[in-house]
């Protein structure tokens, strides 16, 4: 079954075809720059890589010309469009309304509308790629997966700010966590691989790429993360602040900042950036760090003992703890910068092995010490493999409803 | 010796009378309302209470009244204001130009002046009690003691917030915690519990009041805690929120609310009081917890949780912890809360011994088992006795180093 993966940006369509269920990938790529000057349309199918500059006007023509490049006689990874059966869409926001993905009807739309003030930047692009999905995929199944859905099971205790409660009742502010199929993906892997169940596996999932959130899972479910109402909340990153003195806002204001600059300022300016310097990329602020740069290495300091405070509260908040998994461009690579979070974690029952560490670059590995009371393992995350397996079992689940509704037609009264 | 301690609000007079080294208070009071209809100034010495409703128009008259109830030829404090050697100030703000406390000369206090500007409502009215003081007691040394100089010893990995590198060099926008004199005689107070040397403890001091924060004190220095800029970050408090996504702030004023009313929001109308909708005060809230009001038991529960994630933040930041010291009005007296806090830390190595949690409301005390690795105390706070201490140290030295000089003229060449 060809499912295909869509993850639409304001200028932006990201997409996978996959081979389901085995998950395998067939072709991928990007249309950028849409209804921007210099528009393109690059990537991989069949081992062959492309790259075709071309006008894309808006993202219907964006989704209209990925799937003209994936469609022909040769050996091209559809003969005809209508061979993708169904298309999962990431969301980045799902509000209260969404515990999990599901197909996309005009009720879930609108949902997704309303969500839309959570999430100004994020929410419309989402859903002007679905309409255009939509539009060119008429009869495939269409799939809404939330990057919020993972965190539905936090619990009031740890999604409530101490702010009046009609804050949270008339305007929605509660933390809803982002990242959640990267989180969910991870926790799954760590229990395979710690050969539990993962109803009864503890872990610390540690997301470290251009954005930075980490979650407290207890047997399985999500119940504390960093990032907020916003993932401006929580960790260092690239360019966001993460947490802050809320009053340096009113105070950055009395010196003369307007809200809009202050909001550039947490989101766009801060982070390995704004402390460094040199560059919102943990590669080249390292390696700044390591030629000499005295804030380029101030600025990997503050990221990493960020990340080793937060993993501290999340031990006090799950107690007993499994495993901790490093994820994300960062997590994945940045052997250096996990050994800095996890430096003197050793009373805690964390035990880096160094040369374990050393060698996980890229796949599935543990990198504690065999006496190490908590596992700590580099999970490589696969947020678009989450999005297809949830609308292949939609699909799955469809069918067998639908099955089973004409078996009792056939053999009802 | 006699040494007068003193704190200024903007319109009262906090003052506490001691015959020193013993730290015996003889008296203590406060004038309130200063420069508002109903000014009052009340008190306790030699057993005595007494109150008097008197216009005061100002802090000059509110020291010249204080030291007039002071002195007297009966069994009074004083039989001549020219008795106290020195007064001690509480000053809120030292930003980094104080380590500790100092004796006030025009360089002090045009530094403090100069830090006004990151403690709008206090440093002023600190300043205004200094002046005052100055005036009424000319002969006496004056002393200022910083709620931040404890800090001081901060690493910039924790003090500095990932913020453009330029707001900490050009507003000083850096994390300078607060409650100094609390969290540095809790700390010093523990290692004496502990039998241990100071500098070669390491501890959590908790100060729950109903200003909230938590300090990580590193072989006697601290090395992190929960306030930043401004004492509204960290714990949640009274009125205050402690940490919230930054981004909220956007988010509300997109909802149509104002800096000005933001600031009010989050200082004023958040914490115990806007969770629970009842009460900013912990007795209350718990009270009505207790008789089944919801939103107040999430109010407390909220509280504790934040300081339990802070506990292993800590944890994870000091590596090894020899004690938690709880102190401030509910630190010291909330057996319920702080039960609640240490629920589920048991895996972390710090075991509450229920009896003795219960028993404890007022006095030291141990309150964990014996078999707790992390020792958990109850230390009642004594901030006026460490500005006491402070300004009785600063006249010794003073007095030896006279006395050298002295000596040395009288021998030198």
């Amino acid at each position: 079954m060809k499912i295909l993966v869509v993850n639409c940006g304001s200028s932006s369509i990201k997409y996978q075809l996959y081979a389901m269920p085995q998950r395998e990938v067939l072709a991928k790529g990007q249309a950028e720059r849409i209804g921007e000057p210099g528009a393109v349309l690059s990537g991989q199918a069949d081992g062959r890589t492309f790259r075709l500059e071309a006008a894309i006007a808006d993202h219907e023509e964006g989704m209209r010309l990925i799937l003209q490049g994936l469609t022909g006689d040769d050996e091209r990874a559809l003969h005809d469009p209508r061979e993708i059966v169904a298309v999962g869409h990431r969301v980045v926001h799902g509000g209260e309304e969404f515990s999990g993905s599901v197909a996309i009807d005009d009720r879930v739309l609108a949902s997704i509308e309303r969500c839309a003030d959570l999430a100004p930047l994020h929410n419309p692009a989402n859903l002007t790629g679905i309409r255009a999905a939509m539009h060119a995929l008429p009869s495939a199944m269409h799939v809404a997966c939330f990057d919020t859905a993972f965190h539905a099971t936090i619990p009031p205790v740890a999604y409530l700010y101490a702010l009046p409660y009609a804050v949270y009742t008339n305007f929605g502010v509660r933390r809803y966590g982002f990242h959640g199929s990267s989180h969910r993906y991870v926790a799954g892997r760590t229990a395979v691989l710690l050969g539990r169940d993962r109803h009864e596996t503890n872990c610390i999932t540690v997301h470290l790429g251009n954005g930075c959130s980490i979650t407290a899972v207890h047997q399985g479910r999500s119940v504390d993360t960093s990032m907020g109402l916003t993932p401006l909340e929580g960790l260092v990153m690239g360019t966001r602040s993460g947490d802050i003195d809320p009053a340096i806002l009113f105070y950055l204001a009395d010196k003369g900042y307007d809200l809009a600059s202050l909001n550039r300022l947490c989101n766009k300016e801060s982070g390995l950036l704004g402390v460094s310097g040199v560059s919102n990329d943990m590669r080249t602020v390292t390696e700044a760090a390591d030629g000499g740069h005295a804030r380029a290495a101030l600025a990997v300091d503050v990221f990493c003992y960020r990340v080793r405070k937060y993993i501290g509260a999340y031990l006090a908040v799950l107690g007993h703890v499994d495993a901790i998994s490093f994820t994300g461009g960062i997590g994945e690579r940045a052997c250096g910068v996990r050994a800095r979070i996890c430096q003197g974690l050793e009373p805690l029952g964390i035990e880096l092995d160094s040369a374990r560490n050393a060698q996980a670059t890229g796949g599935e590995a543990t990198i504690s010490r065999p006496a190490s009371r908590v596992r700590v393992l580099v999970v490589p995350t696969d947020e678009e493999g989450v999005i297809a397996a949830d609308t292949y079992q939609l699909v799955e689940e469809g069918r067998r409803r639908d099955g089973q509704q004409q078996l009792s037609g056939a053999h009802g009264p």
